[in-house]
């Protein structure tokens, strides 16, 4: 089983990495970009049997270890 | 408009970042987690009509600033 999570800076947090992305593609003629957000993916390889129980696992492993949830939010998808 | 933009490492391509998560997540008692990769989004605010000509656009973002194509592979999503 896999699961992908999805995390991103929480809205109204300031995100500097997507404020130079956003800088340096206009810098580069991209000039149709006016905001740019950068978050991170991650995907496990889980040995589980069940969906329900494994979103309840990895969204542990999000609260404990993978997200900082003062400042960022995250979404996760459990596939087969 | 919006963008949204995979961007991964190429398979086979080592990911020091992802073993430091499964190892983590192993010794925290997550003992399912077998494997892990992470990976980027960039999620682009685009002032463009033509979401054909906005993808044309996007992955030329790509090709030239957001992912080294030597290590990473990308895939992008056009949102209204």
């Amino acid at each position: 089983m896999k699961a992908i999570i999805y995390i991103g800076l929480k809205p109204g947090v300031l995100d500097p990495q997507g404020r130079a992305i956003s800088r340096s593609l206009n810098d580069l003629g991209f000039e149709e970009v006016t905001k740019a957000r950068q978050g991170k993916v991650i995907e496990l390889d889980l040995t589980a049997e069940d969906p329900a129980a494994a979103e309840t696992r990895v969204t542990e492993m999000c609260e404990k270890l993978l997200a900082n949830t003062v400042i960022e939010s995250y979404r996760v998808e459990i596939e087969d």
